[in-house]
């Protein structure tokens, strides 16, 4: 049921990544070091998946979707080395290796993951495109990363720790739309603005992305219950021990399975309108609602 | 002797960087307050100012030069937040305020300066200025930002602090190139290509910025031996109790000073082609010099 291209885009991301990350022996050898650790030890590639997926929607240019997806998988590997460290969720393991601030040090954990945000944006920059594509694909992932997006729900995530079980659902949606969401909605879109996708594509695109967003959310919430730390290749439970807000928490497991049953349907209706052609997009869609790790 | 622009451009600069953060009333009100905190709590401006002028010289659009300056001030100033922390310099005053993990906490500070920098190309991208001119600053900020710009040099001041003496100056300069000046070059063209500056103007701008980083970063040093707490408004002294590679340290303090002086004539020679236009770049220079904190 796989669909075969996403094992070769997944490749052609691996790929991108490492040529578009500094060289390990130039100077600084550590902060690049720390660099290619954070973003080339493994990873599901999720959001380069749906960059490539969506782009083939739209007859994108592979060049063209090899760039954004290294800027939104860079992106999303600095926030992780950030949100590993000792004054956020305080993480020791990561995909199943040290965190890049127990490998290295803390400082340059810090300064690794600042670089692989300036990275991300440089990278996106050069974008094969017209200027007109690349400066919406700037804004886009821009707007996605800071305040307003990934930064800010992680904010939010912060002050909810500790007191978890008094966020409302509707708070908690909000919070996860944002931290998780806002970086999921950039990377299809990106793929769909390196083609020729039209505004009415793009907000089916939207719903289909928002379902994913909260179902790779939710299914993370589960598995931190339901897995284990070696397939997980991070702690599990540690949700409960920090008095996390999550899904299961809030409204119990059964609501939480079938919520996540009720997104798959919303992905399903997104993607009705592009026929068989969004096949790949509906795999990731149940990849993540499905997922053991 | 003081151009009567420099205070009008400071002026329009804060009234922009105001204008570009998030409102502190609106979720999550924290780090909106930390990242305002972090910006609008004084600071030289050198940064716009250099924006403010090179573009003068070349007849840009100030509406363009408010978003470059502030795009240059927030890379500034995030990097400032992160610099701060207690796994880098450790500082708690920062422009005779507590640094931002002080007044807020360690996990805000890493978030504030994560979406500072991300605000910084938000706002970059929406530059009133044409698509390939917006796609050239972007391009510049992200270099001038990352591995092989400012990060590469905190890296690299990292790894020389607590074996200060044993690096060359050759090595010093090529550190601080990185970790001053390549933000401070980008400030400066920046500035030259909202307006009509053509390569050769760039050159010559390349080679006034360059030596303004580096007498700017020399000055810094001789302040942290010469200078005191309160006019600071930082920790004076710092350096030597970290074993910090220093211009002093290395060279002398007579030698540092000479090096201020031949600095201050590679500036004048720079701008020699511009003639009286450059005025105001050429005060910018001598504050470099000549402050005081």
């Amino acid at each position: 049921m796989l669909d075969p291209r996403l094992g070769a885009w997944r490749e052609r991301a691996d790929a991108a990544l490492a040529r578009a990350l500094p060289d390990p022996q130039s100077p600084p050898q550590r902060l690049h070091a720390a660099m290619r650790h954070a973003v080339l030890l493994g990873g599901k590639r999720m959001r380069p998946l749906l960059v490539y997926a969506a782009g083939d929607l739209f007859r994108a240019d592979e060049a063209a979707l090899d760039a954004a997806a290294t800027a939104v998988e860079l992106i999303h590997a600095y926030s992780l080395v950030h949100d590993d460290l000792p004054a956020m969720d305080d993480d020791a393991l990561r995909r199943g290796q040290p965190t890049v601030h127990v490998a290295f040090d803390e400082a340059t954990a810090i300064l690794a993951g600042d670089a692989l945000q300036s990275l991300a944006f440089e990278v996106l920059a050069a974008t094969p495109v017209n200027d007109s594509v690349r400066v919406t694909l700037l804004r886009t992932l821009a707007t996605a990363s800071g305040a307003a997006g990934m930064c800010g729900g992680q904010a939010l995530d912060l002050a909810a720790t500790g007191n978890g079980g008094t966020l409302s659902v509707a708070a908690l949606e909000h919070l996860h739309a944002l931290k998780t969401g806002a970086l999921i909605r950039a990377a299809v879109r990106l793929g769909a603005l390196c083609g020729d996708a039209s505004n009415d594509d793009l907000q089916h695109l939207d719903r289909y992305a928002d379902a994913l967003g909260l179902a790779f959310q939710v299914r993370d919430d589960l598995l931190d219950i339901e897995g284990d730390s070696a397939t997980l290749g991070k702690t599990a439970g540690k949700d409960a021990a920090q008095d996390k807000a999550t899904f299961p928490a809030l409204i119990g497991l059964e609501a939480s399975r079938a919520r996540l049953h009720a997104l798959r349907q919303t992905m399903t209706d997104a993607l009705a309108p592009f026929g068989e052609h969004a096949d790949a997009l509906v795999v990731l869609g149940r990849m993540a609602i499905e997922r053991d790790r």
